[in-house]
């Protein structure tokens, strides 16, 4: 079920059944001379809608923009300042909240999201914290190769040239969701350097195509929809957990 | 053109051609009985995404929350705070200037966001005038329904009981796009009541259905689909003159 | 009854007849060769000053510095960036909520201030629309120039080159409170140019002496004292239907 | 030379001669059962309105709201926060330096600002420091009753019962610019207590007229008369000195 | 008691003796060619530390960055800005009044910190003011310098040359805490001039070695030794005092 | 080399040296019935203090006050909320590379502080990101037990019971460096809960002592002495390594 294509009284009714909801969160940034700028954003909205399709499971519009400094270097990048974005995550989640969400789930697509919305979380919960009153939600990150057997799908795949940022997996997803917008190019080196992440201007002279330790030329659309299947079928499962935990709390 | 389909390399070529880009913007928020609660980020995602596919036009991706807190008293509404949304509106913008984007576009689909888009809009050019300095780009906002010709054409469609919230017109455009997505319910009264708006209680006690002064059970998917071809003509020719003005201080 | 020449004494004693305060906002700006800096916070202090002499009104203090980026490449203008604007207005409506006021009603002398002030209000009511409680006030924003009468009023005196920024009608009522701070210019050209408005370069490039779309020469302090008349009844009758106004929500 | 009776063309002419300002800057808050709500900005005010009559001074409009938070609990006090203090300061002197005022003095009406002015200064010479470069203005902060003999005199008219707030010298400023707002009541006890300022619940148990430790009984307009002249004479000197400062940074 | 050293079940106990804490907070700034960069944030820890063997303190960690932005022009100054200092001074009191300390004491030792601390403590009363509520703790500021005695030792040992920056008194007190980190140079000259504090830019230029006034060579860790006694049993004294004060307002 | 202890002179010598500079950064927080509430500064304090004492290595003051959100419900606990803790770090870096440490190395104590202080990385990159610029330093965190062999020294050591939180190893080490602070209960159950992290009350219900998943009393000091001595030798490598880094954006 997804949220922006129904109306509020079948919010209401789907409150009734269950508090929990997914909000796929990514980044809008450059992926290399193939990967598309929405990747880790479509990635999780991907997965998220396909999940959504077999299991009632409520799906929040997908947060688009997210922690990509680093890649604001590369034409079509759009970034959040971290201060920024602790302040809109705060915002989705507290007006979520008001309406008895009381577990609300991230499915992320964006590494360098992490530590800002966990960040963001602890901001949220520090609300409660110095208030001395218990919140009264619970929230929960986590990456979609991180769901249960995708990493290890995804190693299998691509045994190298994985990378950690363009990589073929996240292309694969994509290329199985908009087979129209598949592109291609060369790669010079087939496989891309890695190392540290810093300001734009450091990373795009590190890493000059974008890609950081990747060969997108694995990527089909057939592995993709390989990924897309598991990740589908572990979120199901994981919301249903995370909505039946009971907080100590209250 | 998509944005977010596309590839960096790809936004490089774009930006040799043009220097403008459209960003679809709304909210996420309670649309009455039948409204979907993505009507004003998907009314303009459906025109920009429709004018791009018969023009040179460059789409960013979707900015789907906006400043909604009047309708957080309705499940399934998602607000940002008018700081908050300054701040994220902000930090679009300054990503996409550093490409080189000069025009910024924003196609938009909900009333309450256009106070704090234009004051965002002036935090950013103070940010130059406080430096005694050029900015460097312009920024316009236009709602969906302000361009040529649009208003008239709805006012014909729907002589009464258009409105201003949950209005026949928006939800006729979402169904167009979406048909499978079209809900039913009976209005009582038919048409809504007006007033101001204020805080969200306030809001709900007032408005209890969610709707203002409109009637949808007038819209249908034909209606909306004039409207998105009207509208994505008037978007493609206002884009064009945009780009092609000159700005004395460069 | 002038706020800041009463006791708090008085003002608890007022509190008891009307719940109601009007606030003059406006802005510190250059107004081309011949307007006062003051002019925009001049205007809506010297009508309600004007209006309180003859009713039971109490005006607040001035806010007399407001969002004038645009103009900071003039000598003279001060101007508060949005961000600062929203939390100085907030503070201020704040306070004179603890003190009972519920219907705060803001006399607006600068169009430049009108979306960072309705920003600010949507601030003021989203932290209660957060928090899930009335907000328990009310805020209205009122441009001293569309009070009942008063824009047709200066269409008549001046149908020709009454223009948007350093208008005859606004250089009128400050000719008419402060007949000696009456100056004189040539203008050139009568006429001053129209456009849009962004950073203050940009502005200053486009509106050499100031002026947008003017010709201040027709003003006369007679014309601002019929001015000042108009809006002073206008103000006395609309802070009296919205004292009396109810709010559903409490 | 009132900065807001002046056309920017006379404020650039004025800068030709001086690149000094002077801002009054004060308070709105209560001043006990006969003192007036806007005292503390009413006092600089008229302190520098006196002064550019005798002299070649340049007087910025008024700085009227500023941290009053342990007012509140009083009707009509209007208060910022110290955050939003230092933001308008912050944007009041950007502003002012864009035009190349470079010596800012304000004129201050009230103890409770100092703290909060002093770290506003600290802010904006922060932000030239942590980027390594000078300031380019410098900012002076005054108590009227600082300047030059002004305490001394009140000292003379008001050997018992000055205390520090609604004191019968401020009272008698008041009194001697407006006597037709001049209030009488009977003070119980006479001399009201001394103590700490903390919050305004704690300061209103404390205080319950709002007077710390004053007499405004013993004010007169004519005392008021002879420390306004004293004052508007120190103030001329105090600022023709600060204009003459050279600053070693450039 | 040091808290740090302390575990939750001790400090839960302490708090059932007493409701007072004392924070030494200073800052790390450069302190001439022989001041320690500690010099500010050790002195009120050495003194605290100090006081707290012989009597039933708590003392809380050293708050050790504080403002100093007019000394970054030297090597080894960390500072904060006033906006940061502030909301950092906010947590820890909110902290600490979560566990029940209704007394928080703070032990200065940089004056440079004064008045961005006392506006912090607004900004703390601030919150109950405007929630209209008490704020539930008492906070108050001490320069170790100012409690009892302790200028008036410091004017006996340093009769001259005592200035206000790097002085040989706070130097002196380093000195007998850490003997082995005693420094000596020719200090030319021998009294560091005196004036104004404004960017770190024009500090540099006019204090050239980083001293105010100041002859440190009359340091010896004796004089330290008499400073520390003095001032730690004037702490003791005065935080006793303080934890037994009575609000009237709860 | 201590920065506190050292003077300007010998700071800029230092720099001449090296650019790298180690933060020890931690918490101040409960740790269970036994582990001091400074545990989280204390160690990376002592580890860098003693690494220093053998090697060219500059350690800045602790930063003792970190995100202990969660802990706020035991008594001792001082906490920045993150929005706070990233503005802080941020002031603390921008201060260092004012003086050209380009090389900022944190040397962390608590596993809490993670997400946040990578998230004001990303804001201090950020800065040059958005402003087209290299940011002219880099900046890296280590947790002290994820120095080369540290964890697996602490996995001998504690083959069972080592847990997350209150975990004998740093335990281990402030009794090492305190053996006067060492302290003993009795532990119920020996090994406590393990579970996820929320606000204070939900923490505080899950793990009622403060430990998760820890049996504290297996510490020693001599075991913290071993620790202490492999970490401080591999914080030596690696900063050196650190040091020599070359940025490819200069």
């Amino acid at each position: 079920m997804l949220l922006h294509l129904s109306t509020w009284p079948e919010i209401e009714a789907a409150l009734a059944r269950s508090n929990a909801i997914v909000v796929p969160i990514g980044s809008n940034e450059q992926h290399g001379p193939t990967g598309l700028l929405g990747t880790d954003w479509l990635c999780p909205e991907i997965i998220a809608h396909e999940a959504q399709k077999g299991a009632d499971l409520l799906v929040a519009p997908t947060f688009n923009i997210g922690m990509a400094q680093h890649h604001l270097g590369f034409p079509g990048t759009i970034s959040l300042r971290p201060s920024t974005f602790i302040a809109a995550i705060g915002d989705w989640c507290r007006s979520l909240a008001l309406h008895g969400f009381t577990r609300i789930y991230f499915l992320n697509g964006h590494g360098g999201n992490v530590a800002t919305i966990e960040a963001a979380f602890s901001e949220l919960y520090a609300e409660a914290s110095f208030a001395k009153r218990p919140r009264g939600f619970s929230l929960k990150l986590r990456n979609w190769w991180d769901l249960p057997g995708v990493n290890a799908l995804a190693n299998r795949q691509f045994p190298t040239g994985h990378g950690s940022h363009a990589t073929p997996s996240e292309i694969a997803v994509t290329q199985w969701a908009y087979p129209d917008a598949i592109k291609r190019a060369d790669y010079a080196p087939p496989i891309a350097p890695t190392g540290p992440i810093r300001e734009a201007a450091d990373f795009r002279a590190r890493y000059p195509d974008g890609r950081m330790g990747s060969d997108p030329a694995q990527a089909t659309p057939e592995k993709g929809g390989e990924l897309v299947k598991l990740a589908a079928e572990g979120l199901v499962k994981e919301v249903a957990a995370f909505a039946a935990e009971v907080s100590p709390a209250g």
